[in-house]
């Protein structure tokens, strides 16, 4: 059986509700992962350690999300040569824009795949990751054909049924 | 000789001098890649256009620099299942605000890899893509661990430096 | 039967609430519009062709509510020489100053009249669109008299009935 | 002689370096216009006034530049039933944010179809007021289809001369 | 019986609750006061009237409560050499940063009076009338001397009462 | 001879450029005023000994400008009942958004009448002093309006001006 | 019995929840407190004096908690040679945007050790108290150790939990 | 020779002007410093391992200076029990916003005693630092105490200077 191709990090269980959209996508696409707490200020050491034998352990993409002074994606950032994505929480008064901040504007040598504040950030998250594993991977490339022709239906969809409702 | 990997894409040619640091970074790591200039909003049958062609052409992840109401990267990611990263440039009074939340705040179901706004972004979205193409290319995966390495070398190399000139 | 003269375009039916103020607004002036459902991210191709094809068809105005990185007026300005009117919509946790931002800073040659975030801006998309028919239809500069005329007294009826409650 | 059928007003002479964009985008299409200067502080009741008789004297589109609390494109409108259009100027130390707030948060009842904050924002009035004015003036029109090409073309020329430069 | 020395005006019955703050102020020192409904966008001739009107009927201070795209406060301004007061109001989704720039970001020469955003602006606009007012009204000094004197009292027994049930 | 009317207090003379605009707007007038350096931070106690004597020796406005944190103002509040006018000033990196805050949003009970950001604010905090005086003297009265209506004389010169060089 | 090191200060008590944060911390590390309510704004004298005699009871480490224009902590570090934590509290429309400016822009010569706003602020505004106070404590210092031993315990059994509901 | 009490680090050597305002205030106060160079992104483990070993060197205060998304002052607080001060660095496009927020916005139980951004900030951190060690160490309370005394007999020497410019 596969090994996690993904790995989804988050600093605390209070931020799962937000990241469960990151984990939902990830399935939709059947895509394994492995799921793991760890702050970047609580727990340090295990978190770099967890970045620094990721790539070992067959993953490929690591997923951050946290709120406030996020520094959990930069953090792993600095430990792995994978790619690393950074999912923005607005957990805090400030609504998020700590957290994005604090995600995208990372210094020069460690970037980190920043995604839009919340929940379809963390959406967003799992689908960047499935398009980065579908480079080499025929099936996921179709499964993400798939995905975007089926977007355009429902668009398609929500524009005929809103049509019929209206007009007739 | 190989194709281009990398498709790095600007609206404008005024945004050259930025998106330099994101071809000095390709060109450090010796991956090819191909430079456009496309418009969202000038060029916008070209701009899809490319966006729908660049998987079959062998390019693997697009790179796309904007400012203002920056929606160039928004606008290649509805058009390809390639990864696409998205940098922010601050042409306009409002710094660059504008074209880093233009960028990020996709809609579920088309991420955009949002950078730093400015030239350490565009330099990272050159270090990003390298870091995606690398998960099936083991000399790159090489070349990024040295480079890590490097930059750590650097910090310390700048930190004798400084201890030499103020104590010793 | 007169054809629709405004184009209402929404990404995505979770925007109807804040549009419903938009097609309030026309049909109490009675112009005719349409009103479709079509992404810039999910369904490009088919906002494109509306773009494209929307004058022809005898639309003189193109009206587009999105929010988070709002690229639909945008993308609809791309494609079009009618007038494209912008409505920012609060969707995302950063309260609609990405949408703001997103929609009203065009880059040269392609504007997006930009009204407020949310209801206000909705509503205004509609009057907008309405001073833009009248230009060539006195029927409805005269209702726009009226109704400019219809809200100052509106104004001095909420005057009278607040002084007639505190005062006496 | 065609009387004026653009109104440029701008509140003081110190904004007319950026509201020479307008007027240029004005004169390269060939639309009549008039520019007057009229501060909604300064002079309220010339203000006013101008705003109120400007449709009678043929004028079909206001144009209003202003920094700060930007306040003179919302005091035309609310004296006419014409579409005006607001060009936010960053001529405080907040940059221009100021100016873009009080432009395009306009209550129900009164839109101004806001742009872009400075030079980029004053040029797309004045291709906007060209849009409005070419719905019924066939001639302008085309020249804005011409206009639309012109800038698509010299995307693909920009594109093939930096090819030239770089690689070839 | 006196006349009013201060003119409350608010764009809106929507405004009134929070205006109210204002009023209660103004009540507790005994200043007779006139409110009035009047739009600056909505009703614009008769905003300026009042204003021009103001200091003939004997009304010493304006106070305007207004949101969004807050002109309220300078259009009076605009028409009077009375001392007049804004009051931002956060009736917009970007919570009154739009109506604290709006108000505040005021031009030379016309000068607006900014209070806080929201209620405790609201209240204290009433105090800063009575401040001016005080200046030619010896029993309203005092009567402000009482009011600061009983406030630092307040502090002292709120901080007795919360020892007393914390310690003791 | 009479005593000063206005007191302008400034933390430090790096401020003083700024603030000459308020002292030029006194000396239009013909207000006598007293300047004096005095920090929130740096002189507390002269600063709030500053403010409790201020109105036994004829002061009727005081006036305070200050940048990053700006708390002088509101210093000065809490000690006396005379009206405090604040100038937030930007000379941190923030641009004058800290001061605006810092200056703006004072609790209930002690209000600052707080003016723009930087120059134009310290020319509005003098003609609000001068509008606050003028309500007791007929003669400052005169003067202000005298001086609104070469404001208005002075944008219809700068209209023709301005209109002979385009025109003519 | 030892007094308290630590004075904890809040200039209302609306502002009792949000500080209680702050003194579980206190509490949690057995560090003897004194809580005060004392306003920078309604009662300036009272705090100025309770800076000045911190010291001199054996108080080493200052906290203020305030909203808005937040003044309370750097109107203590005018008065104090003791070390000043101030905790932004979002009480006003704005956020905490305000309270957080008006903490952390203090000018030179006056720092206050700024929080994040809100609780997690008020309860880091502990533990560096804690901090502070550790240097010179042993016992607190093995406090910390095993606080933040047990921080990062709590991490990997959160971890467990998650991971055992999931997967198994 | 006494060790370093206070460890300052800096991310880049081009962060240094910036912290030369610490190390001169550090200085003043004779308070012995190590100068460190060392990354949160670019050599984690060599910063974390320096934050680990502080405190068994003597080091009882450490300062970070850093710009963008500012990790390193909270990278450090992840390791030690030391207080630790952070210096947001206006080093990017976002004017110091990015940095202050990612600096001073850290969850619960690990805290950054956050400055001012810039030099103003940094020059800060040295007080604090000082203000800290002073609490152990009764030459340095005294210095503190002249210090204070020397700042507010600056303000009175600058007021006296400028009363005799202007006026005499």
């Amino acid at each position: 059986m596969a090994g996690p191709k993904v790995g989804v990090v988050m600093g605390s269980t209070s931020d799962q509700e937000i990241m469960e959209e990151c984990l939902k996508a990830l399935d939709e696409f059947g895509v394994p992962y492995e799921l793991t707490v760890s702050s970047a200020h609580r727990s340090p050491a295990r978190t770099s350690e967890y970045a620094r034998r990721a790539a070992e352990r067959g993953v490929q993409v690591l997923i951050a999300g946290a709120g406030g002074a996020a520094h959990l994606a930069g953090v792993l950032a600095a430990e792995t040569i994978l790619p690393v994505i950074g999912v923005p929480i607005d957990s805090s008064p400030l609504q998020g824009f700590d957290a994005l901040l604090a995600t995208v504007q990372m210094p020069r040598g460690t970037p980190v795949a920043t995604m839009a504040v919340g929940k379809s950030g963390a959406r967003n998250a799992g689908i960047l990751a499935v398009q980065i594993l579908a480079l080499s991977d025929p099936d996921l490339s179709q499964k993400l054909r798939d995905f975007k022709q089926k977007m355009s239906q429902g668009v398609e969809e929500a524009d005929r049924k809103l049509k019929g409702k209206r007009g007739g």
